[in-house]
């Protein structure tokens, strides 16, 4: 554990008050100092550690926890934490690959996010840490001494939805809104489950562009990250909806009708097919394809990562007009790009879509490392997808 | 619960594959269909689920649990929640005041954040989900149909400390960074433990201040929210530190060598005192009178929120030169604000503090509402210190 200094202990306290009923504290507190502070309250744990060896220390603090577990997608299993003495339960690993992990503690069966750990993976159905293991090299996805763009949180009107919504936009270093520069823009769209943030604070998109852009691997783009999912807000507002997740047609109007024009109303961007990409992950990548495929028009680039498309599928959306004629694509598309790791569950539809692209002669990049249905692959593909937009 | 379609049952799914290990499942995914998935995994549970009469349901869903408890801020005390066939934990109440109060589940003695909640507050040391009660009139912390600004996650170099840090900045709708208008700028800094997102994912600052600036409640200003400790990120970085979190030395380095020259080289803002303020929730509060009250000749505006001050230690700031002396600060301050709820632990200093101002003759405002250590409490004092600002 890092030095840290006798007041620092005062952080728990804090926490403390805030997060629970302070009503019976409140005698305590006539003359409270922070040495009064420090001794009333445990030193707090410092977790993720990361040491200097490149492992990383776990812990979490419990007296009445019979077993701790770490559940890491750094390993395919999970690992005993042991107690120590001042009710402390840790375990130290080391990654094969540097890299940014989600994790839970499992507590008595429970899973449990690390309270100690700021960074949490954004989603609707399951929560999250995040741990960022740093390597020799720094990667892609670290943030380095380059210039950086920026991510704004904004909401834009929904005339369909009929309320606000929320987006995250990247715009690269040097955007600049009043000057005549005009830039190409990707959609990113997220996985089911996930929402508009989690290609920036999992995905780490902003890293990845700032330090390809700097290095010159990848043209200044502006990326732009609706929320693909209003059931949320629609439950939120009493809206009756029956807005079924797994289908395609909301998604696409609310991009077509709501996004896109919305993004060209208030950046600076170029607004011909050629300048316009669509990516996206899992339920991502099924939306992503219906927008993109079906509408060569529009997009000119596409990237599907680990699509959520079910046996032969793809073959009645080019039936069924949800995707444009092959043909079309043929002549209009510029790349597409499909990446599915070898272990992820949905490997064998993206085989078999990229068998039927190859026999229809659609030129295209089917990417198969290893890896499964995961944001670690995630990242990788969006950087060699990133690398060859626009180009 | 809300209608949800058949196909949203897949959400679990997703969520499951990604949350856990899948190397079992394979071979079952050869042919999967959202049908398939639907029957293989429960349908997801909806919680906090926003009921029309304007109670709230909590849901939990756990098989093994013995007891599951509810802890929110709405309440003093702890609820029972009960199970249902389904195995989901739930429980119905209804908060006195509309608000946005932090809450966990307590399983079986362990504090778990929501599983299904995508709202968390920002935070080093615990874990907390949001819930989001709106009334029947719209508050200023809620999402209302006005012009939005944007919030900005960017990163700064800090020379002071050798790496880029992190900040959040909000700029208010029209913001045009090559237009001739210039703005004035509130730093607002976050409690302990909290992070540089908590005044926008928790106090929601940008809605109270879209809300005050379309009703012409608060003049149009931009609002930076720096990373007040920087611990972790030297952490991380393996570099050797005792900063002291309770001092306030290194925080004011921060905010005048870094933070200020940062922003005032990359927006458009005003650079005279009259047209920056400071102002901060507990620890932030402490940090916000060392910056502000040290530095009159930079700040006109102070407002600091249940500030970590302990004792008459004030009085001893003034003596040794923490403070500049109140002579100064009777000819150049034009706002201190000053609130602390009654049944907050930190109220007798805050009480001492304002009975000293009052003697020594030191305009100011003295808010002394009920509540206590809260975020709830926070949005209020923001909202009153925003209406007051460079006017």
């Amino acid at each position: 554990m890092k030095k840290i200094s006798l007041f620092a202990a005062a952080i728990a306290v804090m926490a403390s008050f805030v997060a629970c009923n302070q009503q019976d504290k409140k005698q305590q507190e006539q003359r409270l100092t922070p040495e009064v502070m420090a001794r009333l309250f445990p030193r707090p744990v410092v977790s993720p550690d990361y040491n200097a060896d490149g492992s990383v220390t776990f812990r979490y603090k419990s007296e009445s926890a019979q077993t701790v577990l770490l559940d890491c997608q750094m390993f395919s299993d999970k690992k005993e934490m042991t107690k120590d003495t001042n009710n402390v339960w840790s375990v130290t690993v080391k990654p094969e690959v540097p890299d940014i992990y989600p994790y839970c503690f499992i507590v008595d069966g429970i899973q449990v996010t690390d309270p100690s750990n700021m960074f949490i993976f954004p989603n609707e159905g399951f929560k999250n840490s995040l741990c960022d293991v740093r390597g020799e090299v720094p990667s892609m996805q670290d943030l380095q001494d380059v210039p950086h763009g920026k991510v704004s949180y904004r909401y834009y009107h929904s005339n369909g939805l009929g309320f606000d919504r929320p987006m995250c936009v990247y715009t690269p270093a040097g955007y600049n809104p009043s000057a005549d520069k005009k830039y190409p823009v990707l959609y990113l769209i997220h996985g089911m489950t996930d929402t508009y943030e989690t290609w920036f604070k999992v995905g780490r998109m902003n890293n990845i562009m700032d330090n390809l852009i700097a290095k010159g691997l990848a043209k200044p783009m502006i990326v732009v990250m609706p929320y693909a999912n209003p059931n949320p807000e629609m439950e939120q507002r009493h809206i009756e909806h029956d807005f079924n997740i797994m289908g395609t047609d909301v998604f696409v109007k609310e991009m077509l009708n709501e996004v896109i024009p919305f993004v060209e109303a208030n950046y600076k961007v170029k607004t011909d097919a050629d300048s316009r990409a669509i990516a996206g992950f899992s339920l991502g990548g099924r939306q992503t394809l219906a927008t993109g495929f079906g509408n060569p028009d529009k997009f000119h680039y596409v990237a599907a990562f680990a699509p959520a498309i079910f046996g032969n599928e793809f073959e009645t959306n080019f039936q069924n007009g949800t995707y444009a004629p092959i043909s079309d694509l043929q002549k209009k598309l510029k790349f597409f790009f499909l990446g599915t790791g070898s272990e992820d569950f949905l490997i064998q539809a993206s085989r078999d879509f990229n068998k039927y692209l190859t026999d229809k002669k659609l030129k295209h990049t089917f990417y198969n490392p290893g890896g499964g249905h995961t944001w670690m692959n995630c990242r990788d593909y969006l950087e060699l997808t990133a690398k060859e937009l626009f180009k």
